[in-house]
């Protein structure tokens, strides 16, 4: 069975606290998304801003190959603010519960019934088709609630959506009013989840068993609060999941991670490392036994492939390392200690997990060069000298000393920040040299205080196409910024040694 | 009904790629998990390393009020050494599903039969209580699952509980493999469910709907990829959603926030804003809909009070701003606009949220200030001069001169980082003139490159307990730094210049 994705990332992601874009912004995301393949584009809240009406109006004009909607209250203002930015497709709501009844709109049940049929009827009489939410939908009464949805079905709604307002429902009640709003109104049912206890993919998923065609999702979960069922979350359950009716999306899965991660960088809303699907570590392994398992096939611990949504898996060690993921780690870098050198290489792997130190691959490899006694996995490339200033009345500079294949090589820069005048002042000396590229810079800081460890991890790659990912950790933002890149660098000089080597 | 929570942080949780723990962290973890009130602690796999080992021992030493169990694969020596480690609990699994059984244990079903039973048997010998789990459970052969938990409920084990080891579980085969279980079994059932599809916390309450009497939880959600239920979610949606059944568990949800930030910090894990209940925006309101139900009642966009577990709201403006939020806003800090300034103010906030940008307190009071042209909202400190510099072969330092009331104060400092040494050098001035304290700091970015914004957190406090939150974004990191500390020392001396004229 189809079913359908209404995407309202452009307007639910946006009221993300913090989150605002420019027109020209909604307008690449929106792009994105028809490509991903989005059934619906929520474009925004037309009346709220000029901006906002002007960007739901440009995405309109792109003709993209999905639906385009925009969000009106139940008023003739905001609808026709919608008709005028250029859609057919009008998202109309009025709160149903008597909470929001009571304290927010200040009316009777009754008052807010004739205004969602008075909406829905002036909108019909634009021409538009109309999704009708009756917001706070699990909290209202539950036969007041079909009485809307049969109302504003009579008025000639086109389709009904159920929000789960405050994410207050569980997956059993999503269902069963499903259920019931599909018999009351006879039209095809949404259902829009939030996340404030976590369930809002469980419940998007317990109205699809119910009958409910569509549900409204964001890209990574954003929206208000805790946000809203994630798109990445919900197509996966979907298409992999077993479930009595086989479920079909539009979605290209392919597509989920590099969405995923440019709608992160657009919004400025990170995802966490333990995020389902798109998270770093979804499919990263690092226990002794699950590496096993993964080296032996990678289905023992993994539901779906990486690949299928547009990833790589890793795999890292620490103190639950066991011989095969070291083994696999130094063999990537064509190292392959006896057995009696792995089983010093792992038990110095483990003290260090024991004294809650991470092993990086780096680290890793130098480890197995201690203990092999191995000339060739030497850094190639050394920091001999750096630094840098920044401050007011100043662009941040930096100088920065290399020691390439034992030759020396020196050279400044400046930037925006001090961490982008170091990487300038390096990319002038590797470009020059080795060709290496530093593409991808990522930074996560713990919380806690100006002595808080950073992590860093940055990409480099060769003009070859070959891209290491390097993370480092320490509590100097910048210094730590330029070792990753350092580090990087010679691991992608090893690697390309020992590949030409083979 | 009560539920036990089983909190596996120390174990599942520590399996979490990157993250590494020293035995004193696992002992203060361990405590702080007991003060929440978690029932069992899962405090680690014994037999993986030394360390491991000791930390275990520890935990147990502490005597703490809840039980402690430790990990144990199904032999002798695994199961030795948790009874090793002074625990008379004891958690030992082995794989049941062919998939496991063909790649990682090759072995046949009857030979993982023999060998779960012989575990079992050998734990009780040593006079342990035994919690036993079928590995990947819920992609295991569901006739040969029931006999597996039947013929070790014979053997003498306490404890079933049902690993979802992948996370492929929807929350119905949850259910349905949970009410097999406690009929083959006729023990206490637990679940243990895995975040892969973000179906965790439903996939947990499913089971427990189903008649399971315990879930195994970490906080924040850490584990092995995209990790386990996170027991702050499935806590809160168990006491506070409705059910059925009322149910009960022994957490103190007010401690809930504050464990959750403390892990964040010792595993260096983040949790993304938008995560439930513990997220930064899980309680924060930006949108002028939501700010205005939230003025009249908190309840319209809030499921739970934030209060329930330790937290307080807090509202934004930007291009959805409403004008109830601005005005709300504005009158924390003693200003009352005219309605006709009112306009004014939420225009111009409009406006910037059109262009992209976001509107922080400091500039929503800044644009107040320009509409009412009120002397009394200026800065109150101004950063007349700054410079740091880092490199290798130095320490990082600072010069900072500040404009407080008129008067000029430069000082210099040395830090474990540029924003260490700046943020020493403010606190020289600022705790010789008006005693202000830098408390916590953190840090996002947005990757995609050197140049990406990043947005900087710092909390800052005068001695008279008062706090005041600064967010500031920019492309410097250090000096975005030091802007934000500014900024809140500003809206600090003038929130405390309002009350003290009330």
């Amino acid at each position: 069975m189809k079913i359908r994705l209404f995407d309202t990332t452009l307007r639910d992601g946006e009221q993300t606290p913090g989150v605002s874009l420019s027109p020209p912004q909604k307008v690449i995301i929106a792009k994105r998304l028809d490509e991903l393949g989005v059934d619906v584009i929520e474009a925004g809240f037309p009346v709220i801003s000029a901006g906002e009406a002007q960007a739901v109006r440009l995405i309109s004009d792109e003709n993209l190959s999905c639906e385009i909607c925009a969000l009106a209250r139940a008023n003739s203002k905001d609808i026709d603010a919608v008709s005028n930015a250029n859609l057919s497709y009008v998202h109309t709501f009025i709160a149903t519960s008597d909470i929001h009844l009571k304290y927010k709109l200040k009316m009777t049940r009754e008052e807010a019934l004739i205004k969602a049929i008075d909406a829905v009827t002036y909108a019909k009489s634009l021409g538009l088709k109309v999704e009708f939410s009756a917001e706070d939908a699990t909290r209202t009464d539950r036969e007041f609630l079909n009485r809307v949805f049969s109302e504003v079905a009579r008025a000639g709604a086109d389709r009904i959506d159920i929000p789960d307002t405050v994410g207050y429902s569980t997956p059993q009640y999503m269902a069963d009013i499903t259920s019931d709003a599909i018999q009351s109104s006879g039209l095809p049912v949404s259902v829009h989840c939030h996340n404030d206890f976590g369930l809002a993919v469980a419940n998007a998923l317990a109205g699809i068993q119910a009958g409910a065609v569509c549900a409204h999702v964001t890209i990574n979960g954003i929206g208000e609060r805790a946000g809203n069922a994630s798109l990445e979350e919900l197509n996966m359950a979907l298409q992999c999941l077993q479930h009595d009716t086989k479920y079909e999306t539009n979605i290209n899965s392919e597509m989920i991670y590099e969405t995923s991660r440019f709608i992160s960088s657009m919004v400025g809303i990170t995802v966490q490392p333990n995020k389902a699907i798109v998270g770093d570590n979804a499919f990263g392994h690092e226990s002794g036994i699950h590496t096993h398992g993964i080296l032996n096939n990678p289905l023992t611990y993994e539901p779906i492939s990486p690949e299928l949504v547009g990833r790589k898996r890793w795999l890292k060690v620490g103190k639950h390392a066991g011989m095969h993921g070291t083994n696999a780690m130094l063999a990537e870098y064509g190292i392959h200690p006896t057995d009696e050198q792995s089983q010093l290489i792992l038990s110095r792997v483990k003290d260090m997990g024991d004294r809650g130190k991470l092993v990086t691959e780096v680290e890793l490899l130098s480890i197995a060069n201690d203990v092999m006694d191995d000339d060739s996995i030497k850094d190639l490339v050394k920091l001999d000298g750096f630094s840098v200033s920044t401050g007011i009345g100043t662009m941040p500079y930096a100088f920065v000393r290399l020691n390439i294949n034992g030759k020396e090589y020196s050279e400044t820069d400046f930037g925006v920040g001090p961490v982008d005048a170091a990487f300038n002042a390096i990319q002038k000396i590797t470009g020059s040299t080795s060709e290496l590229l530093i593409k991808d810079y990522g930074l996560a800081s713990i919380s806690g205080g100006s002595q808080a460890l950073c992590e860093v991890t940055v990409h480099v790659a060769d003009t070859s196409g070959n891209t290491i990912s390097s993370k480092t950790i320490g509590k100097d933002i910048v210094t730590t910024s330029v070792r990753a890149v350092i580090s990087g660098a010679n691991r992608l000089m090893l690697k390309k040694m020992t590949t030409q080597e083979e």
